[in-house]
């Protein structure tokens, strides 16, 4: 900021005349548009990984809750997810990221239309980052402990006798996995978002 | 820091004269030490999470090879931990992980006493991250995996007959899960160096 004292100065220097106004600011103009478009196409690679990895933890699910029906009508007895821990643990975590990740698309759909965020920014971002860093993580548990049982199942009894029940676990396991890495790469971009706000949008500076 | 031998030659190109003291720049100086400072508590609390994620990985590797020692010593073909493939899979990726850790404490102290770091910065910051997110995925993986096999040992022959591996591989597993704690940590401590990095310091600008 200039003082008064040079102001005058200027004027002055200007044969008294009033300064003329200054060059319109087409340059921030430019700049805040090439930020804003930068930023939908940001949220728009988001949204793309978000529903890819909807799309796989679904079908995870899916394949790993089916086992129970394909088991019924064969013979009593036959294995379904429900007699195995992990298998449990993979059917529901992955059920837990389809919903999440379903809510996420909605979300950013919304956002990239209407151009408003659910709760506040601050709020949508460290809640969008926290549960994704959670459900990567536990999603990447609860595959490697699926993928264990498998392993173990597979030379024993419950495999030989009942094979479409391992068939569809590993399948699972792997639909689950493949949704992992969409997720994984999500949290990568939520958690770019996030910094990127705490440094250039708010009052923390590191 | 100068020598005394620099600092004679300085006084004698001043003509004998001590050197006058440049303006202090006291706004700029002031806002560079409290960055500076910043940056040196940020380090030391990586190191911190560091160490930590050292000692946990070590102890989690060192418990779970020891299986093997104390197998010997009772009786001819009780188990190890080489004998399957989920505890090797622990033990492995805890060495590993206890390597690495080491290695960036090292590289940790070495840039908080020195100032510089070990590759040129973005290198290093990048180097950083993706190896922390790699090596935190698959220490979770590899602890799942091998609670899922404790767990379906739990009721077995294997762990009636010998319950001191049985409980070595449980404490090991629960060390390791410790050690992902701390590596997590460090993960998102340094992807907030990396994308602070990249918005303030290089040529990317979202």
């Amino acid at each position: 900021m200039r003082s008064p004292q040079y102001q005058e100065e200027d004027r002055l220097r200007n044969g008294g005349f009033e300064t003329p106004s200054p060059r319109p600011r087409i340059q921030a103009h430019y700049h805040s548009n090439v930020s804003e478009q930068k930023r939908r196409r940001f949220n728009i690679l988001i949204l793309i990984f978000r529903f890819a990895s909807f799309c796989f933890s679904l079908a995870a699910a899916i394949f790993m809750f089916s086992t129970s029906s394909t088991s019924s009508t064969s013979s009593r007895g036959s294995p379904s997810w429900i007699d195995f821990e992990a298998f449990r643990f993979v059917a529901i975590v992955n059920a837990i990221v389809a919903l999440y990740s379903l809510i996420e698309v909605g979300v950013s759909v919304w956002e990239i239309s209407g151009g408003n965020t659910l709760f506040p920014e601050v709020l949508q971002l460290w809640f969008d980052f926290s549960h994704d860093q959670v459900f990567a993580y536990l999603l990447m548990s609860a595959n490697s402990a699926g993928t264990e049982l498998a392993r173990s199942l597979n030379g024993m009894d419950t495999c030989t006798e009942s094979n479409a029940f391992c068939t569809q676990a590993v399948i699972s396991v792997a639909l689950g996995f493949a949704g992992f890495l969409f997720l994984g790469l999500s949290s990568l971009l939520s958690g770019f978002r996030l910094v990127n706000f705490l440094i250039n949008g708010s009052r923390f500076h590191f």
